[in-house]
């Protein structure tokens, strides 16, 4: 017997719960009943968001909501600022390529973050941009980016925010009316804890704007049409109803536990797993990490893959390997969504195993009892 | 205690083997374990498109696919046919207007079929067009398109054949490599019997001439992205996991079933629909009727929604209403995917209890009758 444990940033584990809902008779999409169903998630979302304007579900990855928040804002020609430093955020620039605009990066290095000073001269460089796009968890590195500090900013001026919390949503904080953020996306297998297939997209008052002027060709992810449909409580095209119930149950269970304490979570596991790889021997990838992933640099000459693998296939233990530039010199170990404090101990534990194995010389166990410690210490309140 | 039967055209009834398969453990998508399920569904899918080429899988609804087929097809400016005939017929001109093509309809009245002498004429006065869309089976109006005499003529063209197949793939037969089709989409949540999320999109070997060539802005749906991908059994972004390990199953039992076997007990539901419809004395919409939705005018002077709220609330008889100008003028009852005979006579029976209790004046009894001859004609070899 062999028991599998996902600790990736997304895929994320879902609650059987989740899973069952999923797993009842399909209902009609049209009817007053699937509509209670989306209202009742999307009033889940719109906690998540932290915002009173309505949050979309599309039928997509997460990368659909980053297109829809492009293709509905941005024209061809139009200035477009994003901030680079990892995968995730390269991708609001090669969308922003994608629909011809002239597009200007603000360069990040990868493990770094956008700092406020960045953002006000890129501001001032370029008043005339349109948006200005950045990532609030860069799930390739790990890096956190303020995006508070982020929209005082630009809600100062003309350039619209949108902000990829894909990985951020139900892990960090968010509160995109109160800061001022314009656009943000979200996907359902991140701390949603739900499977892939869906997406989310928060629009302000002044993009809606934007919008209307945007002459870029959009069908399937035309936000008006989205809009329009949402009056009557429904979605332009069939919606994904099983992810759906799937979505409403673990927002339930989010709401249950109370999102300062899912958030609060997060941070423990975080403050436990970056413990761990200190006792380890080991570097964090990010100067300032997120709280849903941990990327961490593999030990001196070891090939990170072979870790990887050796975890998956030794141990049941699935993390996630490099991406591009970092392929072979980093493992990252997801925590966001349904994991515990118990499952660290799992995740910690079964790397020491893995590393130790793989010839890495470091004190064995001190991975696992550093996390302990740390849990111990937000327990008790004397932690950060 | 209330059953409910789903008697749309879309989402269909699902298997529980199918939810069940959706509500295993969360993988993750880039495993050598996902890969050879994905390859798996894969492999179901060409079967059901009759083609050798490679079936794309793109997480969203049956319109992202559709937009896929222009997007990569059609750049602005370009010449694009379509036949109309139904609101899913007329989406085909919506996407290519909103990529600023130069559309031409070759009009359709609701409930006719396109025919081979408009595809001849269209093709001699716009031989300069990039592609022409068709809709094999119009889930609005229930009306079949011949696709195979329609390719027939395009083959011989450079004007590329894309085809809706979302209610024709596994209620039809469809030979894409064999008649020579170009690009054909299809979804989940019909003849496929999977909950709604997924949709396919295969491509024929001249269409990629195109694809390189075109020039409209697209990311999320870019096919060269899907192909380069799929060459390592991949997805460009987070594939819907639950919904393809679903879609696994369901392949395997319509495998299992055997195609034809498939296509020839939709031919069979469908012949009983349409007597039970004729021994009602009501008529059919549809000239040319598919097999997968039977659409049905309205006794004169009833308000169909009426019928179809009566038959959900106090039957547990979900079907369709009319779209566009045929609401409260029509209903649909669907019948593809997992249905089987015995279905027919709830659907038939429910449908003449309400239809009484409206006051609609028939041989109460006669549509279950005519639909258990029409069966067992069939069964014995003797109906059509």
């Amino acid at each position: 017997m062999k028991k599998n444990y996902l600790f990736t940033p997304g895929p994320t584990m879902v609650p059987q719960e989740v899973l069952l809902a999923e797993a009842t008779p399909l209902i009609h999409h049209r009817t007053a009943a699937f509509s209670a169903i989306m209202e009742e998630a999307a009033r889940g979302l719109k906690m998540l968001f932290g915002t009173e304007q309505d949050v979309y579900m599309i039928t997509g990855s997460g990368t659909a909501a980053m297109e829809a928040a492009v293709a509905n804002v941005c024209s061809p020609g139009d200035k477009v600022l994003f901030a680079g430093g990892g995968k995730f955020a390269e991708r609001w620039g090669e969308l922003a390529h994608a629909f011809r605009c002239n597009v200007v990066e603000i360069p990040v290095e990868w493990g770094k973050s956008l700092t406020v000073e960045q953002v006000r001269a890129a501001l001032k460089a370029h008043p005339d941009a349109r948006a200005l796009y950045i990532t609030q968890s860069e799930t390739s590195t790990g890096a956190l980016t303020d995006v508070q500090a982020v929209a005082a900013l630009t809600r100062k001026t003309n350039v619209l925010l949108g902000v990829d919390s894909i990985t951020g949503i139900g892990v960090h904080p968010f509160r995109f009316d109160e800061w001022g953020v314009d656009i943000a996306v979200s996907g359902s297998q991140k701390g949603c804890m739900t499977p892939p297939g869906l997406s989310f997209i928060a629009v302000s008052p002044r993009t809606w704007k934007a919008v209307e002027a945007c002459t870029s060709p959009r069908y399937y992810l035309d936000l008006t049409a989205m809009k329009k449909s949402w009056s009557k409580t429904t979605t332009p095209f069939t919606a994904a109803i099983s992810l759906i119930r799937g979505l409403r149950t673990a927002l339930k269970m989010i709401q249950e536990e109370g999102l300062d304490q899912v958030h609060a979570r997060h941070a423990r596991l975080a403050g436990a797993v970056r413990a761990a790889v200190k006792a380890l021997g080991l570097r964090l990838v990010a100067e300032h990490p997120v709280n849903g992933v941990t990327a961490v640099w593999g030990p001196e000459g070891m090939d990170t893959e072979k870790l990887i693998k050796l975890l998956a296939s030794k141990y049941g233990v699935t993390i996630a390997e490099g991406q591009d530039d970092l392929k072979g010199k980093v493992f990252r170990i997801g925590h966001m969504g349904y994991v515990g404090e118990a499952d660290m101990l799992v995740a910690i534990g079964s790397l020491e195993r893995a590393l130790k194995e793989l010839g890495h010389r470091f004190d064995f166990g001190a991975g696992v009892r550093a996390a302990m410690t740390a849990l111990g210490d937000t327990e008790n309140g004397e932690g950060s």
